[in-house]
């Protein structure tokens, strides 16, 4: 499994924010690849592809290396670690970005070691679409592919990302990214569009809504937890992202049912991390904590127990 | 049951919308009473009470009289009915309204019949919170209160609906109205505390997105089938709350379990009416179309088929 891009988030809240709600978070080690790998690990092994430089703390390598996840595809380079400065808007949906300091980002050019080129499951980062095809190169025949993509790429790098979807298995996006890429306001008319595009299977995230499931056997409507306390939001998608590959990558099939479940793990995994700043939450997993919250999740929308 | 209101709803949606999709229509005869009576007259006997003016259309009346309901409640005065004409935002589900012509409305005092003072169970419309009271001191001894308000309501009129709050078993609003009702942003913490305001079950329609159900026993997540097409999103929320008073009024039982499958069939009623213009969707509840709905929306979250 292959991620990409170690980053730094801070969240800013909205100044327009009551007093009391308001919350800034500085120098939060996060990254895409950090919160998908440590949910994935909860699960199956873990390999993990990124940059990082010489500021990015050794105590997380630590941490990853604790929970089985393979870092031998992380380089460390002299500079200074991805930085993204942003503000979640009141719904800690929507966010703007302040500031985003590419550093050793820069020139990243993501190389598989040799013994990661067997991956039979990976997951592409949010990362530039011409990145995702390298990678995808240098993987010699997996399974499934699942990838993420953003705004930014979709408006910027159209034909590269129309490549990168023609080689996946499943697409990971929110509902707003799904409208940009197909024109359509209507999410199951862009689902069906979507479907024609490369990947069979389609995830449409929708924040505190939940997730819509799409591939040819039908539809699946994933609830969010109602949470009570959104701490940091940073990093739910990843740990969404994470959490969905563990679970197939333990099963080891990609039917529609076993995706069925997997959004539900996935779903679990997420809102671990949006309970608590960075990856804290994502401690959780280690213990038998996900299985008390794939519980819940599952009770929401348990219609079997009367008729 | 009674409900209050018919109304012509008249749509026209945003023009900064593409050509394509732009839609208007004039003089649609709806209102929330008839919306909710065809919807809950699929399950149970269901009993009116509204105001029309001599526009209202016989045939309206003809084809809640031939569904079972007793439109005896529904006094038609000198005047013209009730009129609202809105815009639909790009959502379908947001809308300003453009002009409100309460006429025969204005004066509107809901008598209930002596036929109907020993309704079961009690739809409230809409409508001021001081009128929902009347209603209520007119019914003797009901089973189950469901209300229904807006922004207008919880702004301007607060301690009167305080008072219905105290008298009533359920509260369906949808997620601002939650908000602005207690000035919490959080969904599940706004639940709580409405449900110490005096209800003791909570709907929150989200639209799109589905509802979520809030009880002592838990939490309930219903998604909405996501359709291909919404014709015309008007009437959806009254619908909805006539597919679970029907559903509940024929099962005669209201605890969670209950409440669950009562908004499964709500739900699958909404999405008849939101599909065809005015109620004209709602004609496929005649029909064996609900069962078909039903297990559409079923299919949507279950995820019993496998491990």
């Amino acid at each position: 499994m292959a991620f990409d891009d170690l980053q730094f988030p801070i969240a800013i809240p909205d100044p327009a924010q009551p007093a009391a709600q308001k919350k800034s978070f500085v120098d939060v080690v996060g990254g895409s690849a950090t919160y998908a790998a440590l949910s994935a690990s909860s699960y199956a092994p873990v390999r993990i592809v990124a940059v990082v430089g010489t500021d990015f703390p050794e105590e997380m390598l630590a941490r990853l290396q604790a929970r089985g996840v393979d870092t031998e595809g992380i380089d460390r380079i002299d500079g200074k670690t991805f930085r993204w400065v942003g503000r979640y808007h009141d719904d800690l949906v929507g966010r703007d970005s302040l500031d985003t300091q590419l550093n050793v980002f820069a020139d990243f050019r993501p190389r598989l070691p040799a013994s990661y080129k067997d991956s039979a499951l990976v997951l592409l980062g949010n990362i530039h679409p011409s990145l995702q095809l390298e990678v995808l190169d240098q993987v010699s025949a997996p399974e499934l592919v699942v990838a993420d993509t953003m705004n930014f790429w979709i408006s910027g790098e159209r034909d590269t990302l129309a490549k990168v979807l023609e080689r996946i298995d499943v697409l990971v996006i929110n509902d707003e990214e799904a409208r940009l890429l197909t024109g359509l306001h209507n999410v199951a008319q862009a689902a069906d569009q979507i479907l024609t595009l490369g990947p069979s299977k389609l995830i449409i995230k929708r924040g505190e809504h939940g997730c819509l499931y799409f591939d040819s056997e039908g539809v699946f409507a994933a609830p969010a937890l109602p949470l009570r306390q959104v701490h940091d939001p940073t990093g739910a998608g990843d740990s969404f992202a994470g959490g969905l590959m563990g679970y197939l990558a333990r099963g080891g099939k990609y039917d529609h049912n076993h995706f069925r479940q997997a959004i539900i793990h996935a779903t679990a995994t997420a809102s671990c991390c949006v309970e608590a700043l960075g990856t804290t939450g994502l401690a959780e997993l280690a213990s038998d904590g996900i299985d008390a919250r794939v519980q819940r999740v599952r009770a929401l929308i348990d219609i079997s127990l009367s008729s």
